[in-house]
This record gives structure tokens, sequence and C-alpha cells, in this order.
């Protein structure tokens, strides 16, 4: 069985790192997990670049990065005016993102949930029109830093009104990274029940991170976000780490049977040049262990 | 349901460490992880202190702990003159450990893997007649570093033969971090078939400790080993990282409804303690980013 993974570590990775990679070194490292066959790619992000300095430059990136046949290149966007950037920089594909509690929307893109629900049907409209994939991402499904537990009845409220208006899939993150497999069960098969495509993305803040990401594949999921080395964190919660790193996932479904099309040496590289870059040691376990050929195919 | 944890954490989590505790240090340990309520805890290493140094002085640590009454308090054997020295100083129970390839065997103990199993035998025996509980684990049961792959087939022939001499627990042990959630549900459930009671033994190496953890317990295995703050190793390893961490692995089974009797936040500042005692920052996750009250419970 194939899983898709969605590279993220181009953005979700790199936004909050505190070596700041020029636009042409972050395609480069586009170019290289394309290369190690990570078939979808999130590039960029549309944001305003001076909330998020170490994402400027989006437009230098999507234009410098060999776009590779087969791969397709995403862009973060949250509101409409990113949208339209994102489009003139030429992604394939469009994410938008979106809390599911009031408080952390509030903080985080300054609208309501209800603003974001309304948001996701102009931006789905729109991606329908301009013939762009997008996917839309409910952040804090799992647990939010504000508003602690989020009841799965919640989300899946949420989740239906984002399927009514049609994205190709609905990601359900742990942005804070404090998930476990038993929400992931019932929140993916709830949102698999409402007719959508559903993807994950988890943080490893507590170490539930692939044992969650096993959980949304056994559960139905077909696609799951993952960052090359395990970078990321989220600028809310100071002491979270990264994404689950893409080479242990990799380990993983490789070890469990799943077809991923992604080259594990390859991608092991991919993290070593990146460690690199960043001038640290990245949290993702099997670029520092190494594979294990029997096992990891 | 319950899940009873075995907390390693002063015998394998220590047995690798550059800085070397002194025994007082190491009962104190031991003192803190049965206050935060681990109630099964391997206190020690009866080997060739020559050989580990770590573990100098295995009967000054039992003697310095405050044997807390619900707690049991086990040590290391390899031999049977190891088994002498930890009944003359007065452990609760026996843990046998040997590995399941030759090559790993004959490197690590001077045995091939029937020496091992005759071992056994001698060591259960004697463990009865003393009146004392005794596991006995199979080392490398997922993968070794010497053969590679290791069928499992041949590893629940091994566990038959222990199996027929009557330990109390046969505890599976990923010794190298390799394994994935298929070979454990795979294994624990072929040696549950033997009318064992099953325990698992993670390295978190490959980051594949916690989901194997939970394929574990959610096969029937009643038992797992984790050590606090991640701690541990493998000489045969270098690269290899440590035991999963207590404190993950209560994060995950709290999480997922289990019971294992542990307060997670006396068990995060143990965590932080051993830290400073060691002067490094561990590989365990949630004692960093703090748990989620809504979730841990």
């Amino acid at each position: 069985m194939r899983v898709t993974i969605v590279e993220v570590g181009p953005r979700d990775g790199l936004q909050n790192e505190a070596t700041i990679l020029e636009p042409a070194v972050r395609a480069e490292l586009c170019d290289r997990l394309a290369a190690a066959g990570l078939s979808r790619i999130e590039a960029a992000s549309f944001v305003n670049p001076k909330r998020v300095p170490q994402m400027a430059g989006a437009e230098e990136v999507l234009a410098a990065t060999q776009r590779r046949p087969g791969t397709t290149y995403a862009g973060l966007v949250l509101n409409e005016r990113g949208y339209e950037r994102a489009v003139a920089a030429g992604v394939d594909e469009i994410h938008y993102a979106f809390p599911v509690t009031d408080t952390f929307a509030l903080r985080n893109q300054n609208a309501t949930v209800a603003d974001s629900v309304a948001l996701a049907g102009r931006l789905v409209a729109r991606a329908r029109e301009d013939g762009l994939r997008i996917s839309v991402t409910l952040s804090v499904a799992f647990g939010c830093p504000f508003e602690g537990r989020v009841e799965p009845e919640r989300v899946l409220q949420i989740a239906e009104q984002v399927q009514a208006a049609g994205p190709d899939e609905i990601i359900l993150a742990d942005t804070i990274g404090v998930g476990v497999p038993r929400q992931v069960r019932e929140l993916v098969e709830g949102t698999r029940a409402l007719g959508a495509t559903v993807g994950c993305h988890f943080h490893n803040t507590r170490n539930t991170g692939i044992a969650n990401a096993l959980a949304a594949v056994e559960s139905g999921a077909m696609i799951l976000d993952a960052s090359v080395g395990g970078t990321g964190g989220c600028p809310f919660a100071p002491r979270a780490t990264g994404n689950i790193a893409t080479e242990d996932l990799v380990y993983l479904l490789h070890g469990m049977g799943y077809e991923t099309g992604v080259d594990l040496q390859a991608l092991i590289a991919c993290a070593e040049w990146l460690a690199e870059r960043l001038g640290r040691e990245l949290p993702g376990q099997v670029y520092r262990a190494g594979g294990f050929a029997p096992v990891a195919g």
C-alpha cells in the first residue's frame, strides 16, 4: 500500500530556525528532497516576511527550484493576499491552515474559527477556478496551548464545514505535539466518514509522533506531513520540538510494508546536508543511527 | 487496564554513560523512582566491574536503597557467579538476559545461544529454590548488529525453550533499536501463544520505540522496560541512543487510558534531577516539553 508523504521541511521545518537560510539554499533543499523521491513538497510560505523572516523570498524559492516532473510544489497561505502571491509564484498546490480554537485563531491569524472556515470556502473556490490542488489543515486539532483539550466533536464539526467546500484533502494537525494514537484513530475515522481524503501532521514534542503516524495510516489516512531531519517547532510553544522527521517516518513505513517512493539513503544524506547548513544536530534519529537494511528495504 | 513498567534507568540507563555515578547516587535514583510510583526497578548489574565500571558497587546500591514496601528491586545477572552475588545482595528479582544470535552471544557473553538457554534453565531452577522472581530477556530479538535481520521463527524457537524452564516472564528486547510494530505484534503474539507472560524492552534509536511499546501492549504484553530520561545505549552500536524514556512512555500510556501507577510530574522531576547529575540533556522528550494535563491525566 502506498502512503504519500508531504515534505514540509522547507516551510514548517525552517520557519522557526535561528539560522535563516537564503531562498537559493531553500530551493536547493527542495531539489535535494525531490531527487530523494519526495513527490510533494511544501516549498514556501506566502505570509508577511516581517512576521516570519525565515520565510522571506517565497517567490525566489519557487523561481529557483528545478521543478522536477511528477513533483508538486506547494505554498502555505493564510489569506487571499497570500493566495494571490502563491498563484503568481507558480505553485502547483495551495496549503491553507487555520487553528480550530478561537483563542489560537485570534492570536495567530486575527480571525475567529468561523472567519477561517469562510475563508477556506473562498480559497477552495478560487483554487478550483485556477485549476490548482488545495488542502486545508486544521491546526491544534489534538490540543491547544491556550484552551487545552480539544473535543473531537468540535474538530469534526469544523471538518464537516470545510469538507462541504470540497478541498482535495483535509489535514489534521497536532501543532503542539500532545496527541496520542487514541485521538488520531478517532479523528481520522471521523473525518473519513465525512467523505474527505485525510492526512495528518504530527510534531514529535512528546515522542508520540511516530506512533501517531502509524495510527493514522492504519486508520486510513493516505497522507502524512513530515520534515527532513525533524526540524520545526511552534512559535507559541517555546519548548516544542519539530515535525516528525521524514527519514524516521520512511524507516517506519518501509518496515511496516508501505511504499513511499522515497530513497531512504538519499534522504539521510539530505538530512546530513541540512544539519550542516543549520549548524546543529537535528532531532531526527535515523539520520544519526543509520538505516538497517534488512528492515528498512 | 494496567501496564507494569520496569524501570531500568539505574542499570541499562547508566551503564553506558560517560559520567559514572557513585553507588549512593544510584541508590538515591532508585528511591526517587520508587517514590514516583515505579513498582519494579532494575537497580544494579552483577557483572564484572572491570568490564562495566559504571555498574561497580552493585551491592552498595542495593544496601543503600530504601526498600520501599510494594516495590521490587531487581539485579541483572549474566552467569551463576552474578546470580550468587545478586542473591547475597538481597534482590527481590533476577533479570537474566542473553542474545538470540550466536555472533552477538559469543562476543557479548562468550557463550552460544544453546549455552545461554541451558544457563537460563539453571538460573530459573535456582531462583525457584531461593523463592525469587526471575525474568529472562531475549536480546537483539528484532535485529542484530552482526547478523542483521533475525527471523521471528528463530526467536520463538528460543522463547519456547526458555518458557519450558518456567520463568516468571519473557522479555523481548530490541537492543539496537531497529524494530517496527509489525515485528512486535508477531513476536509478542507468538510468545504469548507459548503460554508466557510477555514483556518488551525497546530502544528509541530509530524513533520507533514508543510506537513499538504501544504495539506491544495492544498485542497483550503486560510489561514494558523503560529508563527515566531515556538514558542508555548499546556498547556495540556507538550511535545507538537510549531506552525509551519512562516519562514519555507514561505520557503515552495514560493518554491511551492505561494505568501505570506512576505520577508523571514526579517522574519528570526525577528526569530533571538525573539530567543535572549526568550534566547533559537527556533524550526524553516529555521532561523537556512538559506534560499536557487534559491528556496525560
